[in-house]
């Protein structure tokens, strides 16, 4: 019935420790090959690419599936506590998180597809750079999880307020295009939630963070994180008259 | 250090599963109000509510850190098998997606209070039946789940589409009204994440309802969902020329 029960292999307490580590990288591995991939793929406008990528998502599920069923069965079996335990948790948590990085990064591909036929804006020049910072936090995260370092976790966790302003600024910055010219609005859209995809993905390589931290120590990252992301409150004013817009009919509230 | 060392009530294993329950009731409940007041903030342009809301998200992370804790000491000192330990596992889950659904929701808050000042949009009107829909899903899985009714949570899981094809729909009604006035661009792009907001709220109970489907029979959903949000592929065209774009210069890709 579920996949675990064709692993014949008998291990070792240790070795079923260190194979939980293995189906994390794996799908961590993935997750960052999909983002990375994704964001080519709408960059360099390449639908096969994209096509692909949205495919490729199915592989991330099924190890989730796998290490969900595996963490079952080695509680129920081995019955870890204190430390080891915190690592089955963290596990199940952390492959939780990877699996949600790749439906955003499936939904970047997908959003690339969309925009094969349209105009690319300038903002999406920006794409790229954020990724590679979310990218890198997600490998650096990955990192930390291998080594349980709380050290290295937390410069993760703080290092993505950078990523959030970044996102703010493309947002600011895709709607005053879509202000400027009604043709740009779809590619504009999709461009938003591209934007706010890698931004997500950002926060849960920061939930992660968190759980690395909690393995490590046996304590929970309490704080507020600093957050860079203000877009949620942003409201862009359209150009002035003359400068644009099309009907000149005053609604009486575009001064307040 | 966590919270739970200060419960001193020594509960019998029974009371400490249904306690687990209780929590997941009170972070659902809780859940389901957020969501109905951001929607409300929103629609009647309550700005005292919305704030109130955004605070309010607190309260559900408390609870998740509360369960995870608990969760964590239940393993280590029952180490329950079977049925129980799956209950267990669920509940750490679910508590995970509620969490998410007050993110969402506390993220609609936000927007209502973007939206303060900007001129409503006529699409806005469709939301509180799609968010009552949504709220409907997020009842009916958490009954599902305090029963392990696994027919009620793939009727859940089922309903789901009607939710995405409501999206979509909004999805495409408000670009349109953000091609036609250039004033609508802000406005109807929080819009555009607010609906998004909904829909993945509604994803989140369908995840709810999988967990509840594996923990009432042990079996993963494993069938493909009916997907009725097509929006990430959606491509809006412009007003014809005459009616509308402001521009006159032709890029030569818009009829493609």
């Amino acid at each position: 019935m579920t996949s675990e029960q064709g692993d014949h292999i008998i291990r070792s307490y240790d070795e079923e420790l260190e194979h939980l580590k293995e189906l994390i990288a794996r799908m961590g591995g993935l997750a960052e090959t999909q983002l990375a991939d994704a964001v080519d793929s709408l960059v360099r406008n390449d639908q096969e690419l994209a096509t692909r990528t949205i495919r490729n998502d199915e592989k991330i599920d099924e190890i989730e599936h796998e290490l969900d069923a595996y963490t079952v069965r080695m509680l129920a079996l081995r019955q870890p506590v204190a430390s080891d335990l915190r690592m089955v948790i963290s596990a199940l948590k952390v492959a939780s998180d990877l699996e949600r990085i790749g439906d955003y990064a499936a939904n970047v591909a997908k959003r690339a597809v969309a925009l094969h036929q349209q105009q690319p804006l300038d903002p999406v020049r920006s794409l790229p750079r954020m990724a590679k910072l979310v990218q890198g936090n997600i490998k650096r995260v990955l990192d930390a999880y291998a080594k349980r370092d709380a050290n290295m976790a937390l410069n993760v966790w703080e290092s993505d307020q950078e990523i959030d302003e970044m996102y703010t600024s493309l947002f600011r910055e895709t709607l005053t295009y879509m202000m400027e010219d009604p043709r740009s609005i779809t590619a504009g859209t999709h461009l938003l939630f591209i934007a706010k995809n890698i931004e997500r993905i950002g926060d849960h390589a920061t939930n992660i963070a968190e759980i690395v931290y909690f393995m490590a120590t046996g304590n929970q990252l309490m704080i507020d994180r600093p957050k860079g992301d203000t877009s949620s409150f942003a409201v862009v004013e359209p150009p002035e008259e003359g400068k644009g817009p099309r009907k000149e009919s005053n609604n009486g509230d575009e001064q307040k």
